[in-house]
């Protein structure tokens, strides 16, 4: 599996697309906004914004409504910014950047009217604000040196660049991601991908970003103590359950479901903390933790209807996870399986829904802010 | 008609698509391939290519295999101006532009190929070359000032932002661009639009290049005798004639086809010269024409089996139109248009081969190089 290649939102803007499915990482955006806003008024104080153009990039911007949602937040808070400190805003460039699969033509679409509406918001304040896409893997170098004094990234770094190789249908048998079940050797594995990963991150961002650029990011996550059970690895682990329903039925073959594992791992605060000091670009500003609902609801509503509502939730989480995973799946089981995608995810919103009358589980998010060193304190 | 929404070749890479009907705009890509090489010489022997990025533009990139290949093109000549004045190659950033309504995602697709053929053919010797899109119209700011040092622009420059205002249902009632019956007043909207939209992208550009930056632009036009006959309007009369015996079986609304003209102009060498003179912000180099065929057909094979071989080439023009025109046609005439447009292209094909038989007419094509003047000198 190439990911760079299959790993994609789903695509346009139908009922399954991830543009009407994505609320879950829309509540993360939501979430962080103060720490965005006290990050860019941070940049703008340190005197790293001089004149000539401010260069900006979402990394893993994906498509629909939430690509535009962070835009928006980014440049109110820079217009925010400049008026508390009276200051002119500089001509703005914004990168949005997703792999080369990503649907990028929705995208587009809303651009005429975004670019209307921030007129009409912010008249004359925001003078230039020019946006272009940048197809292509974050793990790798995207722009050239210096441009840019902002990066953000919001539920994209818990994607690995590939399977670890030592990942495989034998190994890592029955899981589809790590589970309770799964061996040292494939925790170590997905560790050492991960540590791999995000080290070339950061690495071609140090070559990108100018002295004294910030960076934010926010990304699943899970706690150190806690490898490889409920948080970060039981949404997947259901998963995987509902696809063995379909092994029994004789709908997908068991060696395929062996050999199919994901591109994903959600680190511990710690781990991040450790790639951040070896790669020694940046200074880590804040590291901190924050959950959120599977499903995108924003209020923790433990006295609510029961049965009906796990029902009503299992749902949900499998329409926001179905928007996500089923790309990788079509492209892992063959285009056939496209057809029982309906089936798995019905099946998987009913394991969900069991779960949560048993245990209210949540995402746990980490949130990173970083600003890119002196280039001669290297 | 908003042209900026509606304004894009036909997508994917299906049998009626731009990407399968492009060969016409590809032999025009081809035929000025030694100019390309001669610009980017000539830019990088005058030393405006310092240290730092290189950053070139294709404006109208459009999708499919013609936008690569300008790419490609421009990249082997940039390789063996380097190393014919033995200079390195600095890092380059690539701006693919077009409407937001281009297949992008098409675009997209191929680019990890095109990476790695990069990487196989040129080795280090291109060690960085970063590509990225710039949705938008180019008649307006696209990019941040001085970001540019070469422009490209191929088969674009004859779409205008509008249709003109003054040309209407009852202007130019029985047309749907310039011919000999259009009145005075018709081909004097035309013209003015022209002007007021090629200033534009001039005044845009100007902006946005270095001073002593290249633009090459190739684009449609036509003889100054000749304002509105067979070279650079005729192609679009049959179209016109076509539409026609559509309206005379009621499936296309007489009042519709007279509210539907096109946003398009080709100019004559004298027009365009003109406009850059009155902008003011580049010297021209170069203003000359040359001839392709309608079909894309690279040799005059005037010896040829005659009627056969007019029908083919009828039916080849018919494809590459029709990849040029039918979204055009269809957000004008309505979706159910898209239902009849196999029979209106065929009708378009056979008076095309008709024509043909009469008289070979060929398209015009209009060459021009600029440079940006150094801001001091204005």
């Amino acid at each position: 599996m190439e990911v760079q290649n299959v790993l994609h939102m789903v695509q346009g803007l139908g009922e399954n697309s991830y543009a009407t499915n994505s609320s879950k990482q829309r509540v993360a955006i939501r979430k962080v906004k103060p720490i965005l806003q006290e990050t860019i008024l941070d940049l703008y104080s340190s005197g790293t914004i001089t004149e000539g153009t401010l260069g900006i990039a979402d990394l893993g911007c994906s498509s629909g409504p939430n690509a535009l949602l962070v835009i928006s937040e980014i440049l109110d808070a820079i217009d925010a910014g400049s008026r508390q400190l009276q200051r002119p805003v500089p001509e703005l460039t914004i990168f949005l950047n997703d792999l080369p699969g990503n649907d990028f033509n929705s995208l587009f679409r809303f651009l005429p009217a975004f670019h209307e509406k921030l007129k009409r918001d912010k008249g004359e304040r925001i003078g230039s604000c020019f946006i272009s896409a940048v197809p292509g893997s974050f793990y790798g170098r995207l722009l050239p040196r210096n441009t840019l004094h902002l990066v953000h990234s919001s539920y994209s770094l818990h994607w690995l660049s590939q399977v670890p190789p030592a990942v495989t249908s034998s190994s890592n048998k029955g899981n589809i991601y790590l589970s309770e079940t799964s061996r040292a050797l494939v925790v170590e594995a997905y560790l050492e991908q991960f540590k791999r990963d995000f080290h070339s991150f950061l690495r071609s961002r140090s070559e990108e970003m100018v002295s004294g650029g910030r960076m934010m990011l926010t990304f699943l996550g899970r706690r150190r103590a806690d490898p490889s059970t409920k948080v970060g690895c039981y949404i997947w682990k259901m998963l995987a359950q509902a696809l063995q329903d379909f092994v029994s039925r004789g709908l997908i073959e068991e060696r395929e479901l062996d050999a199919f594992n994901l591109p994903y791992y959600s680190p511990s605060v710690e781990e991040v903390e450790d790639v951040v000091e070896r790669e020694g670009s940046f200074y880590l500003n804040r590291a901190q933790t924050f959950q959120t609902s599977w499903d995108g609801s924003e209020e923790d509503e433990e006295d609510d209807e029961g049965k009906e509502k796990n029902i009503s939730i299992g749902w949900k989480v499998a329409k926001v996870m179905r928007a996500v995973a089923e790309p990788l799946l079509v492209s892992h089981f063959g285009s056939n399986t496209a057809l029982i995608m309906d089936e798995v995810f019905q099946r998987y919103g009913h394991i969900v829904a069991e779960h949560l009358s048993r245990e209210r589980t949540q995402d746990l998010n980490l949130l990173v802010t970083l600003t890119r060193k002196e280039r001669e304190v290297l």
